[in-house]
């Protein structure tokens, strides 16, 4: 006879604050107790709560995403035993499919306050800004960046098994010597924090040693993969994950609608709750067997697909904004290539921190192209001509005209600069020294 | 009535040296006298060596790569005239296509020596070491690397527009910066050099003057392209190039037959001598009107197609392979994941220089995916299944059975160790005096 | 602020028949009462009901395929006015999705049998037959054809709006006439039919009156669309469909899970109740302006895709199998095309019934090749290779290993010359009085 | 060592008649002298003519399309000996490459008047018409029909194995039933004709011999393949032909740089004199191994892509344009589905002439859709946008408005009506009986 559905073994409930919820932590620790089990070969589906434990509303101010709590974020639904599993296995994870709530049809992208958070380019938008997007079926629209619509390449931007104490031990070690090293005037990595830590249903003791120890959910890791944010690690693929404690204790969240690569305002994806798919299966000896000392994966068939010569690509090399030249730093170049995406957009009408949403959210492709070309690394960054619905190609009729495209939100109260592209401030392009940027 | 065929603005030579035929150079500057003049809106073909300028061999001998002389690369073909193009206008450049020579159906892949040119994971093999492929049509294969074979995504390693004097001179300033600023124990960018310099058909004092202020083509830069090795700026592509220089002094060189992104073995195209068509358009005040401080492109649409499920895709962080924690650092994280891939393919039987070759050529897809979650930036490669005639995918019958891969070419009495797995040693790397490399 | 979420303009009751569910009609009439009202720019939810309305069941039993009521299907969820929508105007109808219902994962695929409903190669295969498909999230796969998943590729079946009088009378003058000229001993089209007759809201005049003028649902028609049974119109597509009446009584139902171009079996889709998401729009004067006889659609950008290297594609010729040469008839060719492949793929395992049923439903292609070579029409088949978990490209080590692939639904009590992959006997096939079918 | 380069098997002579060319032949018969020798393994090149032997020009008139000699086409290249090939064995001919010749960049696209050739629209279309078309390497354009550039989708129109006497029997004997039976009022089959038969180097009584048995070479035939017209069997494309006699005797020829699915004029690709660089292989007793009728194939990965999102798809059914229902005739609804597209483009301002080729030979998707809603077969036809140089999609502004179109070659003299979408005269759509189509 047919199979009947498809069991939920995690519901979040939106009416209760995440950290009281037993089947939801946020940190990442070998003792944080199991939240369900699996069965070898089984499908179940996994509600899931945005990555802000819902700190952003949809309305129109980024007051929110500027206050933004950052010891509450990235509530993991799970950890879940895969029956069988144990250390030296590996976890293939078929996500069969992500799906918003019904009943919730919408997502957010934020750029944080770069006191509160920052963003890969945080030093030319210092600012808060939000844009809220809407779904509909494939497709999503945000009244804050209009003439745009895409369809999702919705997936996990967090999936992995827990670490065992040794490669906890590993990662609380590294991370510490950076940050006892660091002379720089900000974060460069986050240490256990015993602050606000969810530890699942865990009791007062184990959740101060999660506290004190538990790795922060922030970064991916080479050694489960952790937060690797990657867009398409999308519906149907399978990804190979190692185990590195009996049962697996897999956990799972953060989900987004779609991503841009790189996802460079940090809160760039359109973030949303909603429910994961996944279908399990054990591979005994599987690190071993497959050399994998981090997470492998095969894409799946339904990504939104454009035509090779629907997109344009910008190029950016390791030459920083004040023209200082970089040794073969492709962090320097990708940040260059999405300033120069910036200012192509810019003409049209749009804000810079509304393209700096933009880029973060929508299906961009970011390329490493030529790294050992001494001293510039090159990297391409494609946009999809597609997703607006006016002709941004560099054929179109030159010079463009201007169109009124609002604005995002920002912190209340926020009323100048706000739309560069209205100003006209900002349309000037200088080849000489210093910043032009502005908000 | 109909067109005739299309005209050749530049024929190379391959029983002269590079350096004595007028219409090549080798420094970008802006006084290099043209090399012949385009019309507004033409097709031309320019006949190109290969980036050596023909100093490596079809034969099974590393030692032409191990001793090249890098200060005779990159004989350019041009500088060519376009009609009616000045500083400020944009040089539309279509890729029609790009060909070897019939008569010459071959092109190579090296690994430089550490200590002469180097490469992306030089620390870890500092070998010279080779791959000669031969082509039949769309496909190349190697005898070097038996088991494989794919179509080639054709391009031109090298495009782009004289600089100004004005342009040059900042090059020059801030990489000599760069150089006096530098402590590592390797060159971090490359001076103007007046040995074996070659600037076209200038008399002897112009040559002088190019040799003491010419920049050098190794790198690509942002103000007009240059050696930017982007693999999908393939036959079909449009690129929008940024003029300097009255006539635009367009140059071109250095063919790929196929490259993987990143080039990572520097040497890693498949380079090759051959035939580039391409169609001029010149654009009025297109820098200002299209705000491009760096070039454009959109990719043509023949590029060779595998579905997204057909690639298996390497995860890597900004954790190098001693342990170390690095700030985001995509440069780190990127070398990490292709170490993944060659610890994945090396369980088939190849030696881990096989596998470094193929991965600087295959049309590999190196993806920035998450950089935003410090301190680890993440990065993907994407290694397409059906470049292989056995089946790579990680569904394939574990434990992997090792095959018969033969060796690439390496320097004349080189016998041990070379074909890491044949000898069953693959799990250690150890060559010479460099890094050893252990899981 | 943000949108509240998206309306649901129908629902269906799976607890009451089909035939007293007022916002559901079985005839194409323009007298059909409206159902609801849709603003010209909404999007909104539709509710559908499987094509046969309920009557096949998720068992391992043909019986019900067999003993289909065929008065009693394409039960359409609608007419529904669209504001503003008059004749001349086009409406413009985007599919945001189409979704399953979440506690129903489940359809079908059916073979009629040749004596009630019959199907594209009846005369070969004349018996009824079924596959249950599981779906989970974008995936199925069927305990009745094992060895093979896919994901789907969901479409509506049918959508259109209403005919007016004179589109109505002229389409039964048409199909009378052909049915008064008809010497083939089948049914070539279906008259109106007063039995089982539902017309929604309608009273029971109306009800009669569309019994006797209202047009069967069966064949798509070219003033408006209809049945169609386009596989690519699916997610994200844009179809523009001539208004005939004022308010359009737009009309859809029928959804397809998935479906292979021709749908052969006649019920050969993936069969499903679920939901399709819609957004209206109404172009004035669309249909002279857009020149427009037939519907034209655009398909949205999720299709699943595989590489064009990942498919098999098979010939075939307007001779049919009796050797009989035919004038340039595609309908014998792509039957050859059909059968090629299923003897192709016979040799793993699978019966003809099994494979019948899957080119029904699999997303193969389709295509017209040649169609001037008199006397030959010649049309090909895609099979992707990737929807088998197996090896079934021609590369594959010969001959073939045959593999136990079990058996689709046949009607109770049938038991031999069923699975002829295991009776060896394959080579020929033998069924009730029809036609022998041999190599 | 390196390979040497890749031998060319037959060369042809455009300075002598096709006729008297010893390595061309235009019959397929068993007893032609084989023309050379190929390696089982070997990567050769074949030149080969266009299809009617040269008898078209690059100019401006179709006096040569209207009086072509059809007795004098398809001179195909070989039969060329593959060693080790036997009656039972299939031949792997894996197509690497297809090009024009570099001195010879253009090619032909032809109506034929309806008494001489006639095509699929010839009822609508009777008048001879040409448009030549220029090649600059992948793409091409046409100064008859402005405003279009494409890439080729490269391929041969024709390859296959010489028949056996068996099979040469089957098919002279069925083609004379059809011919026989023959009501219609035009040819449906070519018998054997004596009349300008070339058979290769054969003496001058097996030469008649071929004039009276020989089968004729327009259409392709289910047991070998032939002239398939498959415009996706093209570079990189693995076919398998089935192999009938001793050596094989292959034979290519017809090389198109493009064709749209149909190739509906019938001289209706871009035809062209060309190299194809083929690898043959022998996989013994393929034919029972693989289960092989009919050729199969697996195409290429570089065919030139769109995404689904740029084509707009139309849809045709079996109701002709005299408003009469055909059962399931899927030729009527292809010639339907052709004559909307016509509709379509007609509006900005080409003459339906023009467009009639343009479908011919321009990369158009074909598509069986629905084949099983009696009476009604649909198909659709899937137009590229990016082929036009102005957006044609139907969300462009409406009313369009026509652009200066030129027009297509015609025959000498003929000056009125030719420009449909000039005169206005055409633009009439009409939803009632009779043909509205004028030239």
């Amino acid at each position: 006879m047919g199979k009947t559905g498809i069991r939920t073994v995690c519901k979040v409930d939106f009416d209760r604050p995440a950290s009281e919820q037993p089947y939801l932590h946020n940190r990442w620790h070998p003792d944080i107790p199991f939240a369900g089990i699996i069965k070898d070969g089984e499908t179940v589906k996994i509600e899931c709560l945005d990555w802000t434990g819902g700190q952003i509303k949809n309305d129109d101010s980024a007051d929110d995403v500027k206050n933004v709590d950052l010891t509450k974020v990235h509530y993991l639904s799970g950890p879940f035993e895969v029956e069988g599993a144990a250390p030296g296995d590996v976890l293939l994870v078929e996500i069969m499919d992500v799906q918003p709530f019904q009943d919730r049809p919408w997502g957010f992208t934020g750029i944080f306050d770069r006191r509160n958070g920052g963003g890969f380019l945080d030093e030319i938008y210092p600012s808060a800004a939000k844009a809220i997007w809407d779904f509909e079926g494939i497709y999503c629209t945000s009244r804050h960046i209009p003439h745009v619509k895409f369809a999702g390449l919705i997936h996990p931007g967090i999936l992995g098994c827990a670490p065992s104490a040794e490669v906890l031990e590993k990662w609380n070690k590294r991370e510490a010597e950076l940050i006892a090293a660091n002379k720089l005037d900000r974060d460069v990595a986050l240490p256990p924090e015993p602050l606000s830590v969810h530890a699942g249903s865990a009791d007062k003791d184990l959740t101060e040693k999660v506290g004190r120890e538990g790795a922060r959910t922030i970064p991916g890791r080479p050694e489960h993969g952790g937060n690797c944010d990657i867009k398409n690690l999308s519906r149907g693929s399978k990804v190979y994950l190692p185990v590195h404690v009996p049962g697996a204790k897999f956990s799972v969240g953060d989900l987004h609608f779609s991503q841009g690569d790189g996802e460079i305002s940090f809160c760039g994806a359109i973030e949303m709750a909603g429910v994961i798919t996944i279908n399990f299966k054990v591979i005994k000896n599987g690190v071993a067997d497959l050399g994998l000392k981090s997470p492998i994966y095969i894409p799946g068939p339904v990504e939104p697909q454009f035509g090779p010569g629907r997109y344009i690509y910008f190029e950016g090399f390791s030459v920083d904004e004040a023209g200082r030249q970089h040794y073969m730093d492709v962090t320097v170049a990708y940040r260059q290539t999405t300033l120069r995406c910036i200012e192509y957009l810019r003409r049209f009408g749009y804000s810079d921190y509304q393209i700096y949403l933009l880029l973060s959210c929508a299906p961009v492709q970011g390329h490493v192209a030529g790294i050992v070309d001494i001293p510039n690394a090159c990297t391409t960054l494609g946009l999809p001509i597609d997703i607006f619905d006016f002709d941004i190609s560099p054929s179109a009729a030159l010079p463009v005209k201007k169109m009124n495209m609002g604005r995002c939100a920002f912190e209340t109260g926020r009323t100048e600069g706000v739309a560069c592209g209205e100003s006209g401030k900002n349309s000037q392009v200088s080849f000489g020294g210093g910043l032009t940027y502005k908000e």
